[in-house]
C-alpha cells in the first residue's frame, strides 16, 4: 500500500500540477486529508472570518497513475475513510441557504465517539464522507480551485461519497492527477449551513484505469444499490440538467428506446438529488437505481 | 364517509371559492380525482399540445371543514390512495430538465397491475401519491392556478405525500377550503420529464382542524421516519430558503439552542430535496429524521 502525508497538498486542480507519487494502475493509496481549515481552528472562540483564506481546501496529492491518458476514465474506490476524533462546523453571516437570517459567526467542536457526534445532547450518526475529490481538468477548463466543483470533480460535497462507493473521472492529462480532501463524519444534502462535520481523515482509495472510453462529461458514482452522474453550474437547474443529460443518454443507449421514451422513464425513477447549494458551483446528481441501470450498464454504453 | 365525485373541479385555488361538500372537523372523505389531463388522452398518438388547455390540473373540491378558520392549521391524513389500472406519461419538446435534447412529442400508457407499472419491460414497483393539494389561499396572494405550487399547497408534486403522510396547511379562509387531484402511480423526484405516472385515483383523506396555531407559512408534512417544510419559489435556491427557514427555527426553538446553533445541526443533518423542476415555480423541501424533530414538536412550537 502506498501512503500519501497530508503536507502534499494541491489548493487548485491544474492541468499542469505535477504529482508527489506514482503508482501503477490497481494500486492502494492512504491519502492523509486535512479538514477544510487545515487544521487552522482550534477552539470554538476561532473566528473563521479571519483565518488565512490561501489555507481553504486544501486537497492531499496529486498522485499520477501509470498509464492514464486522456481518454481513458480512472475508477476510484474508496474502500475506507477513518476519522478524527473531532470535528467542527461553522455558521458565517451572509452564507449558505439562510445567509441573510444568520446574523452571528460562530464555531462549534464536536467529539466524535463511537459512530456518533455529540452535539447539544443529540447523538448523529456518523456517515463518513470525501468532499473534495477530482482530477485535473482539461486544459479547456484550466486552473480550478479546489473550492470548486466541476467536471473534473473537486469539491462536489456529495455524501454518497463514501465508503464503498466508486467513482469514475474522465482523464485529461496523463496520470489524471488524482487528489481528495475535506472530509466530513456528517452532511445533510445541501450543505445548507455552509459546513459539515469538518474533519481530517485518513481515506484509502484503489486507483484503476480503464481504457478507451468515451467521455462520461461529468463524474459518475456507484453506491450500495444506486448509480449516479453528478452535476454543476451556476444555478441548481443547470446542475440537474447536466447530470440528467448522461443519464438519459445510457438509458436509451442500454433499454435500446429512444430518447423520448428514456426520458419518460427516467421522470419516473430518477431522483434528482442536490447535493451542495452552497460553493462557486451549486452540485446535483441524478440518480437511479441499480433495478434499471448498473455501473456495467452505463460503461457499456461508452464506447470510445 | 364522505364522497366526492370527480365531476366537481377547480382550476383555481381561490380565496373565494365556493365549496361543493361541507363536513364537521375529523371527517373522512374519499375523493374521486381526474388525471391531470382530465382523462382527455385516450391512446398513444393522442397529442398532448393538442388538448383542451382549460381542462388541465383538474383539483377534485373544494371540501368546508366545518370550524376552520384563519389562524388554524388543517391537518389531512392521507388514509389511501387507489389507482387506476393504467396511468400515461408524456414527452413534450421544449419542456422539463432536458427540454432542448427532446425533439419529438410522445405519449406512453401503462398498465398498472399487482403494484407494478409495466413499461418498456421493465417493472417499476408503483409509489402512489398526490400531485395537486391544497386549501384557498389567502386574500394577499389572490386566486392560484392548479399547476402552480405555493404557500396553500397546489401542484407540489412531492412524492413523499402518499399513503400514510400527514399534510398540515395554514388555513386562510373560512372552512380552508379543500380539494386535491393530479394522482401519480410513481415519480422521480424533479419529475424531470415534465409528467409522473398520471392516472385516475381515489383518495381517503381524515379532514382536521387544529386550533389556534402561529402560521408555518408553507405545507408541512409528515411521513413515517421524517417531518419536512414543503417550499416553491421561482429557483431551486429560492424554494430551498422557505423550506428551510421555518424548519431552522423549529429547531431553535424545540432544541432551546440559538439560531445559529440550529442552522449548524441543518447543516450536518436536514436534506434538503427537490420535488420538481417543472412547474410555473419549482418545489423543494427541507427533511429532518423524528429522531431530531417530530412533528408534534414542531407543532408544539408554533404558538399562537
Amino acid at each position: 500500500m502506498f501512503t500519501l502525508d497530508p503536507i502534499h497538498v494541491i489548493y487548485e486542480f491544474d492541468p499542469d500540477m505535477e504529482s508527489v507519487l506514482a503508482v501503477p494502475s490497481g494500486a492502494v493509496v492512504k491519502f492523509s486529508a486535512n479538514d477544510c481549515f487545515f487544521q487552522q481552528v482550534l477552539k470554538e472562540t476561532d473566528v473563521v472570518e479571519e483565518l488565512d483564506p490561501d489555507q481553504m481546501n486544501p486537497a492531499t496529492g496529486p498522485v499520477y497513475v501509470e498509464g492514464a491518458a486522456r481518454g481513458d476514465l480512472l475508477k476510484v474506490e474508496i474502500l475506507d475513510i477513518d476519522l478524527d476524533d473531532s470535528g467542527l462546523a461553522a455558521v458565517i453571516p451572509g452564507e449558505g441557504v439562510l445567509a441573510d437570517e444568520a446574523k452571528e459567526s460562530i464555531v462549534r467542536i464536536m467529539p466524535v465517539e463511537e459512530g456518533k457526534v455529540h452535539y447539544k445532547g443529540l447523538q448523529i450518526p456518523i456517515r463518513p464522507m470525501v468532499g473534495v475529490i477530482g482530477v485535473a481538468p482539461g486544459v479547456r477548463d484550466g486552473a480550478i480551485r479546489t473550492n470548486t466543483p466541476w467536471k473534473h470533480g473537486g469539491n462536489l460535497d456529495t455524501k454518497d461519497i463514501g465508503i464503498g462507493s466508486t467513482l469514475y473521472f474522465d482523464v485529461n492529462r496523463d496520470g489524471a492527477l488524482f487528489a481528495l480532501g475535506d472530509c466530513h463524519a456528517v452532511m445533510g444534502d445541501g450543505e445548507v449551513g455552509i459546513t459539515g462535520l469538518e474533519i481530517p481523515a485518513e481515506v484509502t482509495v484503489r486507483l484503476s484505469v480503464i481504457k478507451g472510453k468515451e467521455k462520461i462529461g461529468w463524474p459518475f458514482l456507484e453506491t450500495e444499490d444506486a448509480v449516479m452522474v453528478i452535476g454543476s453550474g451556476y444555478t441548481v437547474e443547470e446542475a440537474c440538467q447536466a447530470a440528467l443529460s448522461p443519464l438519459v443518454k445510457a438509458l436509451a443507449s442500454h433499454h435500446e428506446i429512444s430518447f423520448e421514451e428514456a426520458y419518460i422513464l427516467a421522470s419516473l425513477v430518477v431522483d434528482m438529488r442536490i447535493s451542495q447549494l452552497v460553493n462557486p458551483k451549486k452540485t446535483a446528481r441524478a440518480v437511479i437505481s441499480k433495478s434499471y441501470l448498473t455501473a456495467e450498464d452505463f460503461l457499456e454504453t461508452l464506447q470510445a
